[in-house]
C-alpha cells in the first residue's frame, strides 16, 4: 500500500485541535515492549527477528484499536520518501526508516496510534494527541498494550517490569512527551534558563526530531528521563505539571517580550513574513525558524484571521519529502529550496501582511 | 538661513532624469582653485583664512551662475545636522562638514553649483547633473570658473597650471566623477575584476561617499586621478567613454544573472522587498543593500509602474540626517532605525509586490 494514500492531508492533520494548542503542538506517550524468550532486535538473528516480525504485526493489525483497515508494511516494502513522510509526520524514528527486512510499521486511519515493530525493541507504540492530551495520549496507549497482552506474551521480570533493550526504558518502557512551540522563551534569552530547570527535574529537552537534533523553529520536545520507580500516570502527572509551568512560562514570555520590546518583536515578526512571503528560495531550516515567528504573529493577533492550522501545514509540508509530493524525479537540495519558496509565495497570499496595532501591547 | 528650507525636497531631487540614468545616478565635475598671494587653508593662519572667506563667499554667491539668491554661509552658522544633511544630499565633504569658523558653503537654488570655501583648497567648486552628463557638468562649471577668475585672482604657475594644497589635484584641478550603480556586477561576482580594470586605467573607484568609504548599496563613485598632462576636455571625454564601457559591462551582467540565475536574482529582489515592507528596525547599511535590489527590480520591470525615482528618493531620505527632520530631539542609533522602517513600511505600500514574470527572460 502506498504511505502517501494512506495519510491524512497535512491540511486535515493541521486542523486538528487541543488544550493549549497555542504552545503545545503534540502529546504523545509511547511504551516500549518485548516479546518473551526472543533475544532483543539489535542483538537477534534474522530468523529470530523474522519470528518477531511475523508474530507481532498481524497481532497489532488486528488490534481493536488500530480500528478498520490500518495500514501495516514491511519497512524493506516501503521507498526512501515513504518512510522520510512518515520521520516528517513524526509517526517513525529516523532510526526505523533506516530499517529493512524484518522490520515493520502500522498506523490506525486516524494516524491516532503508530506502531513500529523491530525498531530498537520488538515495539515501540505509540499515541498521538493534539495539545496538552498526556493522559488521554496515555490511556490510549494503555488500552493498546493490554489488548495486545492478550494476544503474546511480552518480556516481563516481576523485579525490574517490562524488559527492554536498553536500561534508560526498563520498568514502564514509557516515554510521555510533548511538543513545545516555545519563540518567547527563545526571543527573551530565557530558553537555557528553563531547559536547565526541566532537566534537573529529570526530564529531557529535546530538537524537532528527538534525540541530539537541532531546535529548529523554537520548537522543543519535552519528555520523561525515568521509566523505573513511577507508576506510568506518576509519570504522566509529574510532566504534565511541568508542561503546565512551561506553557506559563511561555505565555509570559510572550507578554513581557510585546510590552516591553514591542519592536523586536513586529520586527521579526514582520521579517518572516516579509522573506516568507517573498523569497524564490529558502532552506529547510531558515523556513521553520521564520514560520515559527509567523506562528507567534498569529497567536498575538497581527495575522488577522489567519488560522494557525495553515502556518502548522508549512511547517509540515515545507520537509523536504513532503516537498517531493508530486515530483517523479528526486529533486535535489537547490531545486527543492526553490520548490520551497515557490509553495510559501503561493500559501502566503492567504495571510494578510500583519497588523501590529492589533495586539494588546500590555499584559493582561 | 536655514540649509532645510534651501534645498529643494527629496521627491523633487529625485525626479530628475538623464542620460543612463537607470546605472549613473549622478555626474559631477569639481574644479580646485586658490587665491593668489594667501597661502593654502591647512597652512593658513587664522587671519589668511578669514581673508580669503570674506574675499570669496560674496564674490561666488554673486557670480551669475549661482542664480538668484543662493544659499552661503559659513560653516559656524551650519548646525551638526545641516552639515549632515549637506554631506548626504553630496554637496559637501566629510571633511569639509567638520570645518567651522573661516570656511562656507555657496549652494544655487536649482542644486546643481555649489561652492566649498577653504576646504582643502580656498574654492572646491562642482556642479552636477543627473545621469550621465560629464561635458554639461563640465561646461558649467568651467563658465563658473570663468566668471570667477574675471573677479578674482587665482594661483596659477605657466609650468604647472593651476596650484592646489595636494600635488594631486595640481594642473587642472579638475575630478570628474560619476555615481553608478552596478548590483549587476556584484551579484556576478565581476566587479572586482572591472574595478581592477578601471584602477590600470588610471582612474578610482569608490564608495558612496568617496575616498576611503564603502561601496554601500552596491553604489560606486569612478572618477580621474591624474590631473597633469591632459586638457579638461580630454579628461572628461576619457572619462565618458570608460564609464560608457562599464555601462555596458553591468547592462550584460545584468541580463546574464536574470537569463542564467532567474532564481538568484529574484530570490534577492523578492527578500529586499519583504524586508524594506516588513520590518520595524533596520540599519542604514541593510536598507541601502535592499533598496539596490529593489532598484534593480524597479529597472528589471518586476515592479510595474513604481518609478525609480521612489526608490532614490528612499535611499535619500533613509539616511540619518534627512531621518532626523521632523524630530527635535537627536535621535540615537536605535530610534533611527526604528523611525527608517516606519518611513520605509509607510512607502512601500505604494510599491507594488514583485512580478518574476514580467522580466524579459533572455538577453534581447
Amino acid at each position: 500500500m502506498n504511505v502517501l494514500d494512506f495519510l491524512i492531508t497535512p491540511a486535515e492533520a493541521c486542523k486538528r485541535t487541543g488544550p493549549h494548542d497555542q504552545i503545545v503542538f503534540s502529546s504523545r506517550v509511547r511504551l516500549a515492549r518485548n516479546l518473551k524468550g526472543l533475544p532483543f532486535p539489535g542483538h537477534a538473528k534474522k530468523a529470530d527477528r523474522l519470528k518477531a516480525f511475523e508474530a507481532l504485526m498481524p497481532a497489532v493489525a488486528g488490534l481493536p484499536q488500530m480500528g478498520e483497515a490500518p495500514f501495516a508494511e514491511a519497512m524493506d516494502k516501503l521507498s526512501a520518501m515513504d518512510k522520510q513522510l512518515l520521520v516528517e509526520r513524526h509517526l517513525i524514528s529516523r532510526e526505523h526508516a533506516a530499517k529493512n527486512a524484518g522490520s515493520g510499521f502500522v498506523l490506525n486511519q486516524e494516524e491516532t496510534v503508530c506502531v513500529m515493530v523491530n525498531e530498537e525493541d520488538h515495539l515501540r507504540m505509540q499515541a498521538l494527541r493534539p495539545g496538552l492530551q498526556l493522559k488521554q495520549a496515555w490511556l490510549a496507549i494503555d488500552a493498546v498494550d493490554s489488548s495486545l497482552q492478550e494476544r503474546v506474551e511480552v518480556a516481563y521480570a516481576e523485579r525490574y517490569g517490562f524488559l527492554t533493550a536498553c536500561p534508560t526504558n526498563l520498568g514502564t518502557g514509557i516515554r510521555v512527551s510533548a511538543m513545545l512551540h516555545l519563540p518567547g522563551l527563545v526571543l527573551a534569552e530565557q530558553i537555557n534558563q528553563i531547559i536547565q530547570a526541566v532537566n534537573k527535574l529529570g526530564l529531557a529537552v529535546r530538537g524537532l526530531y528527538g534525540e541530539g537534533t537541532e531546535a529548529l523553529g523554537n520548537i522543543f520536545q519535552v519528555s520523561n528521563q525515568m521509566t523505573l520507580g513511577e507508576s506510568e500516570s506518576d509519570i504522566v502527572e509529574r510532566l504534565n505539571k511541568v508542561l503546565l509551568q512551561i506553557i506559563e512560562h511561555e505565555e509570559n514570555a510572550r507578554l513581557k517580550q510585546v510590552a516591553e520590546k514591542p519592536k523586536v518583536v513586529f520586527n521579526h515578526i514582520g521579517r518572516a513574513y516579509g522573506v516568507l512571503s517573498q523569497s524564490h528560495s529558502i532552506s529547510s531550516k531558515e523556513t521553520m525558524n521564520l514560520l515559527s515567528l509567523l506562528r507567534l504573529g498569529v497567536d498575538l493577533g497581527m495575522f488577522g484571521p489567519t488560522p494557525k492550522s495553515l502556518v502548522d501545514e508549512l511547517f509540515l509540508c515545507s520537509q523536504p519529502a513532503h516537498l517531493q509530493i508530486g515530483h517523479p524525479e528526486k529533486l535535489d537540495a537547490e531545486a527543492r529550496d526553490a520548490f520551497r519558496a515557490d509553495l510559501l509565495r503561493q500559501r502566503m497570499k492567504a495571510v494578510p501582511g500583519p497588523d501590529h496595532t492589533k495586539v494588546a501591547s500590555k499584559p493582561e
